[in-house]
């Protein structure tokens, strides 16, 4: 597999099947990317029409090619995809992206027709890419395989998109913003290589630092699991998942044609795996920025250093309500601190060195932080003054962090008259925001991440020896409940099941008459709880069949009365089959546990607290 | 009052005490500013040693220029104010701004010069801004009365600014944004113009269709929420306040000298004062644009229309959580998308209009949905694909818009290749943004702004004439408490307090011995709650001192003795004052509700669910 991904990925000789001179098409734009981008190898344009593309000379048939393909490019309608991928599979091609849309929206005979691609994919052992894919970029081996206008900057963030259009915007404003990327690559509608395949592939390129994805739905959920856990143990996985609420299901169902599944099972899964999972598109960018530039907190204490008494209290705020905390500083560090700043200063956290500070100044608070044994992270906020120059600082900054192996990111308040400055620390590998609040937002995710990561390493504790399960006796009560046609067990084969497990419950009686039952309850003791048998009725409290909290014989008797009444006024029809009559425990906290399938995770346990 | 700050903010004559003509002054910057922003009146420089100051005549002293001076600058170190300050009283200037800084850090002098400064103030009937204000800047009658050196567009906005620092930055986003101001205001330490004056002064200004404040501390909050109560009937006020969290407001404390009181009492009041609060600096911007150019929406029902299923996706997961819903659309309008969408549309929000959508698509899918009257606002996402011009959508959207009364809020996604499409918007009068997630926000806010809007209305409900208050009776219980110089009310006496406002309590009976604790449980009814009764001992929980839950005579034998046990021990050289059974109620909710004294706002209540 990674010897084919390597293929495809890093090809030697690339045909476009469709390449085109007429510059609206989309034949056009990536044969003239992949010209354009500096693609070292063979590139040959297919054209039925053209004897050559762009300058260069075309083939009128994929097969007319001598040379070996690594990768073919389709660029045509979608009508005619089934006959080139096999063409394709005849020539060895590797791997194919296929930019081609029209498949969903083309109903029953789209479905069929992909259903056919993949067949021969794998027949003839390809990889398919797409389709309604934008296609794939990889910076490092200069391939840009896509049609997107945007140019791409190289760097260490390796992007995956499930959505074609709003992968366009990523990269549009990730140009804007300077960051680089070691591949992008566009899923499409995922025929073949899904999520997982990707992943253990970019474990092992050494150009990538993170990945990022947006994600609308997952199928192969087990195969994702073990490849993101093995990946994100080195690297962290960066998720935006689409879809969370039930409306926004709703509308990726109807995006993507697929069922979503449960959004906390989703959420629930990324965390074991180590994932971080982001809710703004702009965290996106802002997370894997400060991941492929500086090292991860080891802890949630961050010491703010700000020439803005305000910026350095809204920032606090916002850490706080946000679950991180401010650092405190030794003895040695505050005397290292208390020259940088007011007299008033009471060697608290965030520390205002005043806006009289100088470029030095700021370096000087930022190692001082930065060697601090109770700092896990440094957060610089510059604002604009009278007599400062914000790229003079921001130099300042990046030289004194060469010397510190702490999380540092930078705040540089301001539009236009500090651009500069930000450009100029994110030369120099320290991630610069506009706004404390994403700063701080970013640092968040990035001890998140620390804690996830030991959660990776734990495995649950092994089942005690004295434990012990009667499996016989589960399978026997829940094979009674199907023979009688049942989906669900009754109140007391419920129970029986938890004993069965060794969970213990209250003790209880099943009484028939009312002597019965104002026996038992003495016998169990006050207070008690009184609630209708009835095997077909489920939902016992809707009509009055439960009664709690009875404290004397004579609450019994009336409780008795009760629930008879409201049992035959509802169900005239239904076998009475006794009241249950059990002691009230005192509660601690009321929990509720459940077992669903979910439809893309499987088997999952939902444990909560009843509200 | 109004008239006398007309003088202020619209001066014929100002004088710029320490103007100069060495650049890295700041009486230099702000007699540039005045001069190069277009003040059409006269302008007079005052400085000891030059004889012009950037080329305009200049006097050695205020009080040798012959006009009347309705404003003056000063810009000279701390030391000179207070002789300054009389000479422009002298003069009968009617306002100063006093950019001086440095009176905190001088300590005990600096503070007796503040009051100085405020005496003569009064006595002179001079509106003062600062000392340490940066000033400020009227766009309208073309004052620039301000240090800073960011330009600064004409717009609808008026922002005040209790941190010079943080306003510099603000200004520079803003002037990155295309943001545009009316005032922009920087009170520094607020000597006598409170928040409450500008408030009161900007309502009658014509140019303002909405304050933002950054605020750090309030002195006078009856006035402020008078004030802004008053405003924000007709236009909008948008607060971001420092010092939410304990540590933020502890930094609050050193910034500025003044305890800010508890951050709850300060939600609650903007809430009842019909204030929007915002918790992001971005956000301030962000509201604000909107404000000023949109109609607010009546409720949370939005539209989404999109080129990009995922951002549709995203967009309604961000909306859902955070309070608002999607719009559903009458038969009219599904007739009228039908043709937009794709054909496997389900008549939903959100709509995709799929990539293939050109302006005209855009245009009418927004009157559509414009139109429509279960949609309270239309959001439009717009994504780049590649045939399409982002600007020359911006252009159809905003023509479109022009025959619709809804809030109408755009998402142009993306860097560069979309910032005309924005800025087209924008001069349209439709706020733009990046991401989608920030203009839901924005929208969030609108519609809680008209839902406080209704509280302001509201006035609480006449007391019914059956409820009976004994005053002489709470008076006497409170006086008896003093006189025994106890600061506290016993568990009895507390009791008794509610009883006189007729507030319903459990039965109960205070009991001295065992044989009275069985009768008066049985007779009360069980179960029953006991606890000590002893009126110097507050915490009864911590020590044992309370029993709940009692079901038994057993049982209430039991607790008296584990009662008096834990209480002799704890306690042994406190008087016994008996054992308090009471019948335990049932609880459908458990709340706590106090009374505090806050130091910013007064008189609080506090009423909260026990968790």
């Amino acid at each position: 597999m990674k010897r084919q991904l390597d293929r495809v990925f890093q090809p030697n000789a690339i045909a476009v099947i469709g390449a085109s001179n007429k510059e609206e098409k989309v034949g056009f734009r990536v044969f003239q990317n992949l010209l354009q981008y500096g693609f070292k190898g063979s590139l040959f344009p297919v054209n039925l029409k053209d004897a050559d593309i762009q300058g260069v000379t075309a083939y009128k048939r994929l097969r007319l090619i001598n040379d070996s393909i690594d990768l073919a490019i389709i660029a045509t309608p979608a009508y005619t995809v089934l006959r080139l991928i096999k063409e394709c599979g005849e020539k060895g091609v590797a791997g194919v992206v296929i930019l081609s849309a029209g498949f969903k929206e083309a109903g029953k005979i789209g479905e069929t027709t992909l259903e056919a691609v993949a067949l021969l994919a794998e027949m003839y052992q390809m990889q398919i890419l797409g389709p309604n894919s934008l296609g794939f970029i990889h910076t490092q081996a200069r391939v840009n395989a896509c049609f997107a206008k945007t140019p791409i900057n190289t760097g260490k963030i390796a992007l995956i998109a499930q959505s074609g259009a709003l992968a366009t915007s990523i990269l549009d404003w990730a140009a804007s913003e300077n960051v680089g990327f070691s591949f992008f690559i566009s899923t499409g509608n995922m025929l073949n290589l899904g999520f997982h395949d990707l992943i253990d592939y970019l474990m092992t390129d050494p150009q990538t630092a993170c990945i990022l994805i947006y994600m609308e739905h997952l199928s192969e959920a087990r195969r994702f699991m073990s490849a993101a856990r093995a990946f994100a143990r080195s690297k962290p996985i960066i998720v935006l998942k689409a879809g969370e609420s039930l409306e926004g299901e709703a509308a990726a169902v109807l995006h993507t044609g697929k069922v979503t599944g449960s959004d906390a099972v989703y959420s629930a899964a990324f965390q074991r795996a180590g994932i971080i999972r982001v809710h703004r598109i702009a965290q996106l960018f802002h997370c894997a920025q400060a991941f492929s530039m500086q090292p991860r907190p080891k802890g949630n204490r961050l010491a703010i250093v700000t020439n803005t008494g305000a910026a350095g209290i809204l920032a606090t705020d916002y850490l706080i309500r946000n679950g991180g905390q401010l650092a405190t500083f030794s003895e040695h560090t505050i005397v290292q601190l208390k020259p940088l700043t007011t007299p008033l200063w009471t060697n608290h956290n965030p520390i205002d060195i005043t806006g009289g500070a100088t470029a030095e100044d700021f370096a000087q608070a930022l190692i001082a932080c930065g060697k601090e044994v109770n700092v896990d992270g440094v957060m610089i906020i510059f604002s604009p003054q009278y007599n400062i120059d914000a790229t003079e600082v921001a130099h300042a900054v990046v030289q004194a962090a060469k010397q510190l192996h702490k999380t540092i990111l930078a705040v540089w308040m301001g539009g236009d008259s500090v651009e500069e400055g930000r450009r100029c620390l994110e030369q120099g590998n320290i991630p610069a925001y506009h706004y404390p609040e994403s700063a701080i937002d970013v640092f968040v995710q990035l001890f998140t991440y620390s804690k996830n990561l030991e959660l990776l390493y734990e495995t649950p504790p092994d089942i005690p020896e004295t434990f012990s399960r009667d499996y016989e006796g589960v399978k026997n009560l829940i094979d009674h409940a199907l023979e009688e046609n049942r989906n669900q067990l009754n109140e007391i084969e419920g129970r029986k099941v938890l004993a069965c497990y060794d969970i213990p419950i209250a003790p209880y009686f099943v009484v028939h008459h009312l002597e019965q039952a104002t026996k038992v309850a003495t016998q169990l003791g006050f207070p008690v709880a009184m609630k209708i048998i009835a095997t077909s009725v489920y939902h016992k409290s809707d009509f009055g069949g439960v009664i709690l909290s009875i404290y004397t014989e004579e609450e019994v008797v009336e409780a008795y009365e009760t629930l008879t009444k409201n049992f035959m006024q509802h169900f005239p029809n239904v076998a009475f089959e006794g009241i249950l009559v059990e002691k009230m425990s005192k509660k601690r906290y009321e929990l509720f546990i459940g077992g669903k399938k979910d439809p893309t995770f499987g088997p999952a346990i939902i444990l909560g607290k009843v509200e």
